[in-house]
């Protein structure tokens, strides 16, 4: 450990714009790492660099009452426009911003043998989560299209899953399904959807097989920031798009199959062209979405979407759920909770309901606002961080990093992740859900909701702030954690889903939901506890946020369908949905008429 | 988040080596994450990678009973060496190796003029910890030797610190003190003493005022991580040298004081040369160092230091003892014991005796090998990921970025950080330092023991593994924990230090303190409970590690000392140690002799 002070004092004002302050103060505000002092001419000044324009109210600091946000009235940075001769672009308003779509549904699929045009075959690399789905959605699609394009499986040689893929029609004797470097060298389109360190460790090989002017599919853009971070890009010789639905496959292939009864029902996807060598590269990305059943495609870019895809999942759709119901468990324990009550109060009500149930007590209401403000910049503290890790590539090194240690090397020993579900807390969940009522959604315990739903706007406002179009936000932060992730993990439990996930997803949330636990522990429990005044200016900004119409929009955008996967579903792969409408209507209240879930008549806390 | 699965199982054997496995199986061990396969042939593949060449038994994973490494006994990668013609090079063996280190000394100022030739001024710049201390035993050196060379501290314009610059005999007068950029300009040897942050945000400025073949003088190599980061080294007309005193700056003037009365007090030093422009280099350090007032200083590079130091700092001086500390009182309170009881069980423990107290119950015994046992590789899994984002650098950039949340920035509040002392286990601290007897140094319990000395031995084994010296890791990790820091936190409790230890050091322990805790009570504590079997040859690793010895080399290298500082002493920055030889006897007790401590009789656990 170097010197164990700080050298500011001889250093203050050259330096002192950059330069960590220490905090003396012993009031509470101070204790908690938060000052009042506002320097307005810098504030003016830092705003001047702010791209989304968006106007910040108050000083230089978090959670004191007076200094708070106004939410983001301004435009995100980025307005992704695109032109496309085969499909329809519509222009949608959000949160008063407009953004391009493409609308999806079985109607254009006649449309895809003009956006596909030159494309002979498609090679789907890797049968894991995606690739089963987006393999068969695409040879459905094109069959209804009566295209003859081929949809091929590439699969190392003596892969198990040849067989899995045979089962689902591709065989090696219709030419469907063969060797993986082959089908990459024999394919006008290769969708690459191996998993993140296994793209990070053979991307050279993979680019060394492809035909030039090809086209690389991605559906996430996890590889763009490992080439980064290494100072590379792509091969120059091929297009590179990707298409990202905002769900695992087997919901992605359910909803399909759905969707020939439901027209509409399916998994909105975003786009990005990151690289156009022949000007055909947005027609073909919007056919593969299409193709795949997308209700709605909107565009982002490559960095955006593994920006906010990475953050994302260490945030309110893993990494943080976990790191709050392990906080919130251990208080409400401490203080004499039952356990297993305890846990209804923190996961089941998480995961579950916070929803339909009114609350008739005032008591519930000044506990979700005492929860909603002490846990908003604490919150905001953590994902500020973790974003700012993603973005600058220290996250993806350790993801890469991280895959290399699971085997051996430089005489040390093997270290692959351990489960987390053994513990007292994950102990209780298996208990309370062996003995749950069928549709019992938990209750619903308003401290935990204000966290909860403190968190959520927290980094909906690190995402808008760090310019991400509302397209992105909502379906990346918003619809993918309470239409999927939550009620898979009411069904099967949180630890469940971070010792099942994808690595990259399983990595993060062992590493940041201690994060969470720590500093709501550290700050926001402390101060709920102390008695610290509620910041009334965080609430009324809660209720004014411009993002609850714009969820409202994406609602309407596709229509609530009741996926359906059998309840003994095992594992994430092979499905890992439950049927929960209840839980999007609860955002959709919640997000498109704030007032109403907190602070009108016969709602939520009233 | 992107694909909920993994697809290894269709590229298994092409990308077999570098890819995560998934670990399916339901025994406890493979639960954790550790499963008993061995393939010798990649093993032994790996093994050939060792730089270290130790000998690593067993096969790919950890914590089970039938995997361990044996101890290193092979050499650590670097023996570096050096030649100086000023001072006399001595050759020390510590475990087995050979290693070179300069010994100190109050005799040897004489030799300054000649290892300082053609300097006439050393300018010190910044006035936070090592600052005042290195000037000042730097003047009074060169005083005893008569040199005429000026030691001239710079600070910035209407800097604070002014004040207590001149406090200490150094005035603008005398030419002793000024303006930094002209001291800069003005010096033959500038020893850049400002914080990391500051030293990343500023080093192109420093850079450009420093004359032609003048000598950067540095303390940290985190500016050269920092360098690296970014693709950039120093500028090549300068020489670039570092001295790195293995404790913080007020015992590095403190122990000088005391040494003109006791040869050879002093805090060690290691000492790098990074660039040598004019053959100097090395001569300079080592007056440097001698000057000083290290009892020995001990060859490094600065970026050997850095991991080291870095890495250090977020294992068992600070980040993992905090860790540590709240799984176990976690554990212990919920376990039904008293809360008082739990902090002097965990903390009072860890860091006051684990000495002198023999346990002479049997029980004991098994306690402390429970817990070493099953926590030895848990605490070894986050250390070596903590090693490889220091090493790549992740760890420098996420420093750096967190230094500039402190501010408002893109319409962003700041988020200086907030302090982690009032929990409960902090408060219940405070109590128990209110009461305790002076002179007291907590109960010994074993379990706490145990997961403790654990910790120790992995960082140990990490650090080996990583290739470096003895002498740093001995210096960095084991000597400056328990001769330094954990009587401070043994004093002022561990959260005092967490809140106003250096910024890097800070955020670390934020970031990795957590990690520890999450692992501990997800596998190790899960494997106490739940009966897992003693590995027996992790103990008797631990029993004839030949790090035992080297301790006791680098004991003798150095006098125990009793540090005065104030009891009152309410900061890091004017003094933080406590007289605490017990703390020092118990270490050469328990290292020197580990059977002695764990096993033999009359020993701790007898």
């Amino acid at each position: 450990m170097a010197a164990a002070t700080s050298f500011y004092s001889s250093m203050a004002p050259h330096f002192q714009t950059k330069l960590p302050v220490k905090v003396t103060g012993t009031t509470l505000a101070s204790r908690l790492g938060f000052s009042s002092t506002a320097n307005s001419s810098r504030s003016a000044k830092l705003l001047a660099w702010t791209r989304a324009g968006a106007v910040a109210g108050g000083g230089g600091s978090a959670l004191g009452a007076k200094m708070v946000l106004a939410p983001s009235i301004g435009k995100p940075a980025l307005t992704l426009d695109f032109e496309t001769s085969v499909f329809k672009k519509e222009k949608i308003n959000l949160a008063g911003h407009e953004e391009y779509i493409v609308r999806g549904g079985r109607d254009l699929f006649g449309l895809l043998p003009e956006a596909f045009k030159g494309i002979k075959q498609i090679g789907v690399i890797g049968w894991g989560s995606q690739g089963p789905a987006q393999a068969q959605n695409l040879r459905d699609s094109l069959g209804v299209a009566q295209s003859d394009i081929v949809v091929k499986i590439g699969l190392r040689k003596g892969s198990s899953s040849f067989e899995e893929a045979r089962a689902a029609g591709f065989t090696e004797e219709n030419g469907t399904l063969g060797d993986i470097w082959k089908t990459i060298s024999g394919s006008d389109l290769v969708l690459l959807l191996i998993s993140d360190a296994a793209q990070a460790d053979n991307y050279e090989k993979v680019f060394s097989h492809m035909k030039p002017n090809s086209i690389l599919g991605l559906s996430h853009g996890f590889l763009l920031g490992h080439l980064q971070s290494l100072g590379l890009d792509f091969p120059k010789n091929v297009s590179v798009i990707a298409v990202c639905p905002k769900g695992m496959g087997p919901s992605v292939r359910r909803l399909y199959v759905q969707g020939k009864e439901i027209n509409g029902a399916g998994i909105n996807s975003s786009f990005a062209v990151h690289q156009d060598v022949d000007g055909k590269a947005t027609n073909v990305a919007l056919g593969w979405s299409v193709a795949l059943g997308s209700p709605f495609t909107f565009a982002t870019t490559l960095e955006q979407e593994y920006k906010s895809d990475i953050f994302g999942e260490r945030g309110i759709l893993l990494g943080a759920v976990h790191g709050i119901v392990e906080a919130l468990f251990r208080r409400y324990t401490e203080n004499g909770m039952d356990e297993e009550l305890a846990y209804k109060n923190t996961v089941e009500c998480i995961t579950g309901i916070i929803s339909k149930t009114i609350s008739t007590k005032k008591k519930g209401k000044k506990e979700f606002n005492a929860a909603y403000s002490a846990s908003y910049y604490p919150c905001m503290d953590i994902l500020y961080e973790c974003y700012e890790d993603v973005a600058s590539g220290s996250e993806i090194r350790s993801v890469v990093l991280a895959g290399r240690r699971f085997y051996e090397k430089e005489g040390l020993p093997a270290f692959p992740m351990g489960n987390i579900d053994q513990t007292r807390m994950w102990k209780v969940g298996e208990r309370v859900r062996s003995t749950r009522p069928e549709g019992d959604l938990g209750p619903l315990h308003p401290f935990t909701a204000g966290v909860y739903i403190a968190l959520m706007m927290a980094q909906i406002e690190i995402l808008r702030k760090k310019g991400h179009s509302y397209s992105e936000i909502i379906n990346e932060s918003v619809i993918e954690s309470v239409d999927s992730l939550n009620p898979f993990m009411h069904a099967r439990g949180v630890s469940f889903m971070v010792d099942n996930c994808s690595t990259t997803a399983r990595l993060g949330s062992r590493k940041w939901a201690p994060r969470f636990d720590y500093i709501l522990t550290q700050q926001a429990l402390v101060a709920v506890d102390s008695g610290s005044s509620i910041n009334q200016d965080l609430l009324s900004n809660f209720f004014s946020d411009p993002v609850h119409g714009a969820i409202e929009v994406c609602a309407q955008l596709r229509p609530t369908v009741d996926i359906s996967v059998p309840p003994d579903a095992d594992f994430v792969r092979p499905g890992c949905e439950r049927s929960l409408p209840e839980s999007w209507s609860w955002l959709c209240e919640l997000c498109s008429s704030a007032v109403m879930v907190v602070g009108g008549e016969g709602s939520l806390f009233q």
